[in-house]
């Protein structure tokens, strides 16, 4: 067991921007509070559309223990046209009197992208100058932030050197990782900036997309670790020159935009904890902005996979070749076994199963090296514990709840640590052990996520469970597209598959709503079908044009070849390796269990035949009714 | 009265690519069907994933009235490496095979995307030259296609050559609409090929979308007269070349993916006929395409909008200074006036109407120059007549469905036509004249469309009542990103603005749904809210920060300023001039109205302020809840 690790700093502040939520100001300073953030940027157009004076909005915030960390944007400030300049100028000062409202003492100057936006530095700077004396005398400061398309400044150097030459001390920087990674640039010399010159630090994280960074900025911006940016190698030269304001969010991103507000704020808070974390594991001068930086323990396997009972399941468990090895001591939950594969299969949740037959993931419990450390850092990470009651002498397990709704417990098999390990809760039966099929284990488990939650998802099971990104894309299948994402522990022992509809799913849509499977590992995937076909196992059956098409791209024997059209196998194969599933009907409504087999290195999770997978899926499901 | 036009040649055959539709390929081919279409392309995947052999799905097509006018994909063909070529030749074979099935004598080789791909035209044309010969022999072609991000091949001029070197009669081009004006190269060229070598043509639209050129073809294509490219522009040279294949459409877009089949081919089909009718009007070379190409009849104004009657509707147009003019002589409708604004309440519909309070927008009449000519155009353009009952002596309205289930009637006004005009059927009432609040027309109608029809209102507006795009674009709203599109005639006597969530709405929307309102003319915004204001209309409160921050933005009169925080008004201003709006409070659950000012040439529906209107209504109604 570790230790409690001991604090080793102040925690930095942590700050999230209205433009991140849903709703209206009222709305979202609420969720903001709910979540736990110590501040919040506002967003003019927020303020702007309630009906509160500032100093009313103001009072709000401080009632809710929320500072107002930023009022933002003042945008296309300088000019070339004196004029103009005046009247932003003028502009400016009414902007300055909604932030004494607020009790707000810092606004975001964006860099201008106007046509009449000055050009040359001193100018700029002269003007900048200018704006930071005014805000001065309010006892007021501007942060000044090169947007990526800003019309002459657009990199975070240029800010910095009109920042420098305007040399005021009501005037400094604000960086956003956005505009800094997007376009590729170097964060490293920021490391060499004052701190006191940086004024403000604005967080988000995205996919490499290849569109217009004005569009990627505006739509799909995500929180840190939902993305493909190295945000801690962006924030560790910021903590490094001596920044000390609040680590802030600004992410514009579609679905979070419509998404439950509190729900958004509280992933949102999870990504600033993990990416401060992993900041202060990777750079020796961050360290103080994580007080309990324990990395997430490592993942061993997968434990048991929970299934909430329909009719079908036991049988074709057993026709699968699982042995029923124990029921448990206190519930209505059977244990199977064969290989490395535990299922446990619960008739408490049949009744709340949906209409269809009820089989579904119910509980992943993946094995920790360190489960108490393991559930110490969900708990920090902001994870629902799930409610579980614990008979005398059973195992304790910690459990929390996915995004999903799906219960995840980290815990242990083995009898190697203190208290007895979940295996204990079940009282052996009295049957003889099944012959067994050649299943070995759980190779991964497949979910689709929420409409709202895939994003949060990902980040979540990075974040608590340390797993990682093994692949991320997308697939057309019958009835729209799909987003899939796979994350892994760096061993492979630990696989999640999860996919969303790319648009949420309306009216239309007569596929298999929100499929989820357990794909069970073997050695030798015809011999185990083959055998569980003879066991009575309904096995999906596979289009002949498919195996036609496979025939006219893979060489592959005549006898083999037979064998995939008897079985149903769906077959990838990429330079690493091949992958080999067959899948069996849905037992119920959505559930359905598949055999997989891979070869070489292949990484896959069988993305390239799920059309066709889930247009036999809807078939069959049809012909049964 | 128009004439009846006769038949200039016969009609192009109209072809759908399965891609362009949702489901299996059971749905999708009988969707083409029931659009009446004469032929599909059918997209590989599709056949894959479909259980019955290639010659039943061939008996099918048949069955459905339908010609397998293309199979596609057969993908990067040619190779450097011999030994790869040969494997190709091989999957080409098995594909030729299926196409012997399918009862289909045209394959689609796209230009080769793989690293293998050949460079060398000539040694490209030579592969071409023995594939087509392969072809040949089993009386098969080859239409060959530039991918815009093809590897060597991403021009419609370099797949020519390709062609033209390897001189084989069973080998010609596929033009895509897409990649040629989605690379801006130039189609007029096209009509210098000889037209036995254009082998098939496929038809998509765009938006002008900055983002890389695949993303945008594969998730964003649209029919044509839904985006923004030359249709007309380019299939006049393809027709002018002497092409004489179908028109098929070939359309890669996320929402189409997972909408209802029967509804997209309807729509797909619609975008045809239109796109072959614009042709016909433009190039003289085309006209063989369209046997009827009538333009659409000018509209000269929106001769009259229904409402569901909610409780509170006939006093908040009495207030608002509308006479009630009329009662309907059969139906429980009544006409109030003002000025050019008539606005028709239908009790009927009240029963019908929304849980909240009933007011809804049921129908729109526009006032064309020849509405028997309107409407046989209309049903020419597959647009649903709406049944109604004509009484005695009543006038035949003309009315078809849009997309969102409005009622759009073709009518006229004014007594100089055959029959009785609409206004016949109402009995005047003995009651005094109201004096007014300086009304005098209605400025636009807005709706919000059904998420999954808002592409295809767009063409629906566009070809049946001739309108055309004047704003097209997004914005923020509290609860999620708003598409808009705003179609008006040339002359800006009817308006419609249109708009849909960027996403469709999930279970966190506690916004209006769905709203609808009716913009009404006026002069003197001012003194008509004024008015209505005196006499109890209930307007919409507007945030007093609002105005804070548009006396910053404009330099007003205080007096000016005083009146618009007193009457709630919105201002918005461009270059062009200004709109000034009032809004009422909501009249049941989704409508409002809104007095509206324009000056200079504006030419906008308040989208700028719309957000702060939208967060207004919600907290109003959230109020009186």
């Amino acid at each position: 067991m570790s230790p409690e690790p001991t604090p080793a700093g102040p925690a930095p502040r942590l700050a999230l921007a209205t433009v991140c939520l849903s709703g209206t100001l009222q709305d979202k300073l609420a969720a903001a509070a709910t979540a736990g953030f110590d501040g919040v940027e506002i967003f003019a157009p927020d303020l702007l559309a309630d009906p509160a004076p500032p100093s009313e909005i103001g009072a709000r915030c401080r009632d809710l223990g929320l500072s107002v960390d930023l009022y933002q944007p003042l945008r296309d400030i300088d000019s070339t046209d004196p004029d103009r300049f005046a009247a932003n100028l003028r502009r400016a000062d009414a902007t300055f009197e909604v932030m004494a409202g607020l009790g707000a003492d810092t606004v975001l100057v964006c860099s201008s992208v106007s046509p009449d936006a000055v050009a040359d530095t001193d100018r700029l700077a002269g003007q900048l100058h200018t704006l930071a004396g005014r805000a001065h005398e309010r006892g007021l400061r501007i942060a000044y932030e090169a947007l990526a398309w800003g019309r002459h400044v657009g990199t975070w150097d240029a800010s910095w050197d009109a920042v420098r030459t305007a040399d005021h001390p009501a005037l400094g920087l604000c960086l956003d990782s956005f505009h800094v990674l997007a376009r590729g640039s170097d964060p490293a010399p920021v490391a060499d900036v004052p701190g006191e010159k940086l004024f403000f630090l604005q967080l988000a994280d995205a996919r490499e997309l290849s569109m217009d960074v004005l569009s990627w900025s505006r739509h799909h911006r995500l929180f840190p670790g939902q993305g493909g940016f190295d945000l801690p190698g962006f924030l560790a030269p910021v903590l490094a020159a001596g920044y000390t304001g609040p680590l802030s969010l600004e992410v514009f991103n579609d679905v979070f935009r419509q998404a439950d507000p509190v729900r958004t704020a509280v992933d949102a808070r999870r990504s600033l904890i993990a990416l401060a974390e992993a900041t202060a594991r990777r750079a020796p001068g961050g360290a103080g902005t994580d007080p309990v930086a324990t990395p997430a323990p490592a993942l061993t396997g997968t434990a048991f996979v929970e299934l909430t009972a329909g009719p079908e399941l036991g049988r074709v468990l057993r026709a699968l070749g699982f042995s029923r090895t124990g029921v448990h001591r206190t519930k209505q939950v059977e244990r199977y076994e064969q290989g490395g594969a535990r299922i446990l299969v619960n008739a408490a949740g049949a009744a709340n199963g949906d209409g269809a037959g009820g089989s579904a993931v119910a509980a992943i419990a993946v094995e920790s090296a360190d489960p108490v450390a393991s559930a110490r850092r969900a708990a920090r990470l902001c994870a629902a514990p799930v409610p579980r009651v614990t008979g005398p002498g059973e195992a304790e397990l910690a459990g929390v709840a996915a995004p999903d709704g799906t219960a995840v417990f980290l815990c242990r098999t083995a009898d190697d640590g203190p208290g007895p390990a979940w295996p204990h809760d079940f009282v052996a039966v009295d049957e003889p052990p099944a012959a067994g099929t050649g299943i070995t284990g759980i190779d991964h488990v497949g979910l689709t996520q929420p409409y709202d939650a895939f994003d949060e998802a990902v980040l979540f099971h990075r974040a608590v469970l340390g797993l990682d990104t093994v692949a991320d894309g997308e697939f057309a299948a019958p009835f729209g597209l799909v987003r899939s994402r796979a994350l892994a522990d760096p061993d492979r022992r630990v696989r999640l598959a999860l996919t969303v509809s790319v648009l949420r799913r309306g009216g239309w849509s007569p596929a298999v709503a929100d499929p989820q499977y357990v794909a069970l590992a073997c050695d030798d995937v015809l011999a185990t079908a083959a055998a569980a076909q003879a066991a009575g196992v309904p096995l999906l059956p596979v289009p002949a044009n498919y195996h036609d098409d496979l025939a006219a791209r893979l060489e592959l024997p005549a006898a083999t070849l037979a064998a995939y059209r008897g079985l149903g196998v769906l077959h990838e194969r990429d330079a690493h390796g091949d992958y080999l599933q067959v899948c069996t009907e849905l037992l119920g409504g959505r559930l359905f269990l598949a055999l997989v087999q891979r070869t070489g290195a292949h990484d896959g999770h069988g993305w390239t035949d799920a059309p066709v997978r889930m247009a036999a899926h809807r078939r069959s499901r049809l012909a049964r009714v």
